[in-house]
């Protein structure tokens, strides 16, 4: 493809683009296909010859479109937000060109640095303590991680590496082996699946421990399960507390996971994915009071703060044990410039690493800090305009504390007319939600995901959800378990799926 | 920014990248910059107000371009080359607009489901074996990872869940730590570092198996250490062959190791990252020859098909092991569909991902199979015809037979020699190159790395070395050891950094 022809092509699709984007509302939300649908509709091999442009765009709409879900809908309410916004996609078409991988410093200069400065403009806006902030002079600064799950694991690797090197200057006698078989991380059982994950891939025990009556990790339930383990012989080393839960938003007690944390070298890594984004605005922060007891903090401004995917803000006040964790190659950091110039490949899982700044910069110029607190007011607004319209209706309760853009409700009665509830709204197709189940409860869950999302909009959301529900209590019939079975295998709506929208 | 807004901006940046990209021969292929260029030139904090998005445009050459090492200038032959294509550009406008998060299939089934089937198109092309491919309606299929890194890791992990698995039925005693504690995987000397990393992060033992006279892992060095663990009471489950290795582009005997392997149940992955992607030309593939005999195999699209990063293609025999070798939810499992609608984010180790497969359909249609072909011929021809420039050359030496776009050469003398050879060229900054070093042997490596570069590119770059060449020869003076460190602290040039070019 020629430049000429790019240039066409590149701004026909920016119309594309815009006009999918302003009109996104009058699409279904949940495609109708069946698994299996698009093998069809291509041909079974590339083709030799170069098809035309014109027609890879009209294909788009027939082949691609059919079977899209339509995460930036007003109408789409499922998991949390993923971030989309005009000025990330033009960032992204500059670091599609430049195309540079910045493994090192010299791989691309501004490539580095920018993430730097950029880590920094974004702790600012979350008033994170200095010692996070590359611009302090100190040991700590920022990276950009694909997600919030290799933000746990990379946390976790440089927690045992810490703790490892620790144990080892008291117990010399001990091999590196019979360390790790005494190492155990604690989280909640309502924290992300990545992070029993972590423990999983990092090879280490992860205990998950119960929360409150609000669905919060606590202090004293982290000291107990501490000082058992500690009893018993095992090395606590890690513990991951979350801001923004996934099931229900809610926030673990992070002050006190702080002071049991740091009492006993405990590595505490907050985990604020998707709430992270609401402390750009001061009247949140504190929700994430004692972070400053924390070792590193991640969150995802992809996923409400209109950065597009993959941007995950992660902060360490010491990136020393995490860059020792998985350093293959001593002779080289002897030369790395931590500070001035960090060599981020080895703050990561891969090696490779995208141009991504770039998002973060043009984002946070072209809307302003101001714009940005202002989505951020406005989607819990509606959050709390749509938990009074629940309140107004008797047939409905609200099953968690609204504090962010998170809704969490049922019909009163049982879990299977609120399971036949979630199928019958879903399989409706004008709006899309998920349920979760903590404890023996299942709900649904109505997040505010599109930033097009307006107070009519979650009305109609409302109106659509009371007429499903008007059905199925006027069938007033019993879902059998294959029913149900077919609402987890069809839709992929059982709780331990529909919760896991932490990307 | 309004829909209007990001039209006009977006536009203007299409008509930048195609000017950036056709005129990057003229720009500077190293910056001048040093550490910590980039802070002073950006105010403190993010602005409250939005700033003009011309503004943001014009600071891309004030503040942006004086630090990008530009990796699609003929004149970069550093590392690998990193893809870059206007198709691949404008599927991310595409991509970034959808953005869904395809981490299920109902999370956007077009996301999954095109994936299925660009990973078909693609094993098609390299003539894979059809048990690779979803389409052969077997067990297996292809996914795309970010970067070669992960899927070095993600088969290991695979790997050590199946002998876990095997071991446990021989040996219901033994505890899964006793088990761990003997498992050994096996890789050359010569492959990339990922892999000795993937072995750390994967918490087992990696052995380095010295190559033979052409840098190959063979099939008798492998079974040697085989035997000799298994005499000593350990579990060999996992290996990595190489097509092309970083430092030299060399290729393991993927017959011989598929032989050894399948002999002692070892699994078998093929880190074919850079040299993958040669395999599209019938001609290339008797280096490929055993394929059949592996578990997994993996190139980058996003190395050397013009698909931009990040687009690691992997395709395994049998995903059962790799979907359960990390997932958290095994009730969610009883409702996976393989084959019809894999649950790719049981297939990876993040949970997140973006709809990539948007990339390879538009690159594939739109320069078609021959072209493709005809980009990966032409860049080889070029490596030839630089190794006759250096072969006519008496004052130079070839270090490795040269297969694919990798020219490996060196000054006929001391390590040092090059060393100094190889600081003046990059101080010129007229062209990059990085070194490797193979034993004792220092070496530079020649890459041909743009779509842009012409044979007159080549020969440029020729006269350029051979310039900096009589320079060094003339001094004729040794260098102090800090001035080596000088090369690898401020160019980033030392083997270890420089060859670590595979993303």
């Amino acid at each position: 493809m020629e430049a000429n022809q790019f240039k066409d092509f590149g701004k026909e699709m920016i119309d594309y683009v815009a006009n999918y984007l302003e009109n996104i509302r009058d699409r279904r939300v949940l495609p109708t296909v069946e698994p299996g649908y698009l093998r069809p509709l291509l041909p079974e091999q590339a083709p030799n010859e170069p098809d035309k442009w014109e027609d890879v765009l009209a294909d788009v709409e027939k082949v691609i479109m059919p079977g899209v879900t339509h995460w930036h809908s007003p109408k789409f309410h499922a998991y949390f937000p993923t971030a989309n916004s005009y000025p990330a996609i033009v960032a992204d078409i500059l670091s599609g060109a430049i195309a540079c991988i910045g493994f090192s410093w010299i791989a691309s200069p501004a490539c580095t640095e920018l993430e730097v400065v950029m880590l920094d403009w974004l702790g600012k806006m979350l008033d994170l303590p200095a010692d996070f902030l590359a611009c302090s002079g100190g040991k700590g600064g920022g990276v950009i991680q694909g997600t919030a799950s290799e933000a746990t694991l990379v946390a976790l690797l440089g927690a045992k590496a810490r703790k490892i090197a620790t144990v080892k200057g008291e117990h010399p006698e001990w091999t590196e082996n019979q360390i790790i078989e005494r190492l155990v991380a604690y989280t909640s059982s309502q924290s992300h699946s990545s992070v029993e994950r972590a423990g999983l891939l990092g090879g280490v025990r992860m205990r998950s421990l119960p929360t409150d009556d609000k669905h919060r990790l606590t202090g004293s339930t982290l000291r107990e399960a501490i000082q058992k383990d500690i009893e018993d012989g095992l090395i606590p080393f890690y513990a991951v507390g979350t801001l923004g839960t996934t099931s229900s938003c809610a926030f673990d007690k992070l002050e006190d996971l702080g002071d049991v944390c740091n009492k006993f070298d405990v590595w505490l890594h907050v985990d604020a994915a998707y709430a992270g984004s609401a402390f750009i605005c001061p009247e949140y922060r504190y929700l994430m009071k004692g972070v400053e007891k924390a070792d590193s903090f991640n969150f995802n401004p992809h996923k409400w703060l209109l950065i597009n995917f993959d941007c995950s803000a992660m902060w360490l006040k010491n990136p020393y044990w995490v860059v020792n964790a998985f350093n293959v190659d001593p002779l080289y950091l002897k030369h790395d410039q931590q500070g001035s110039a960090p060599d981020y490949r080895h703050w990561q899982i891969p090696l490779g690493r995208r141009f991504r700044s770039l998002k973060i910069w043009f984002v946070l110029r072209l809307y302003g800090i101001d714009n940005l607190q202002m989505h951020i007011r406005k989607q819990i607004g509606l959050a709390h305009h749509f938990e009074s319209l629940v309140n107004k209706d008797e047939r409905f309760e609200i099953t968690a504390e609204v504090l962010m853009g998170l809704v969490c409700f049922k019909l009163k009665g049982s879990n299977e007319l609120n399971e036949i509830l979630l199928k019958k709204i879903n399989g409706r197709g004008a709006i899309h939600l998920v349920p979760s189940k903590i404890g023996n409860q299942y709900f649904l869950r109505l997040a505010i995901c599109s930033r097009y999302t307006e107070k009519y909009d979650v009305e109609a959301s409302w109106r659509e959800i009371q007429a499903a529900a008007k059905e199925v209590i006027e069938e007033n019939r019993v879902t059998k378990v294959n029913g149900i079975n077919g609402i987890n295998g069809i839709n992929g709506t059982n709780g331990t799926n529909g919760v896991n929208g932490h990307h």
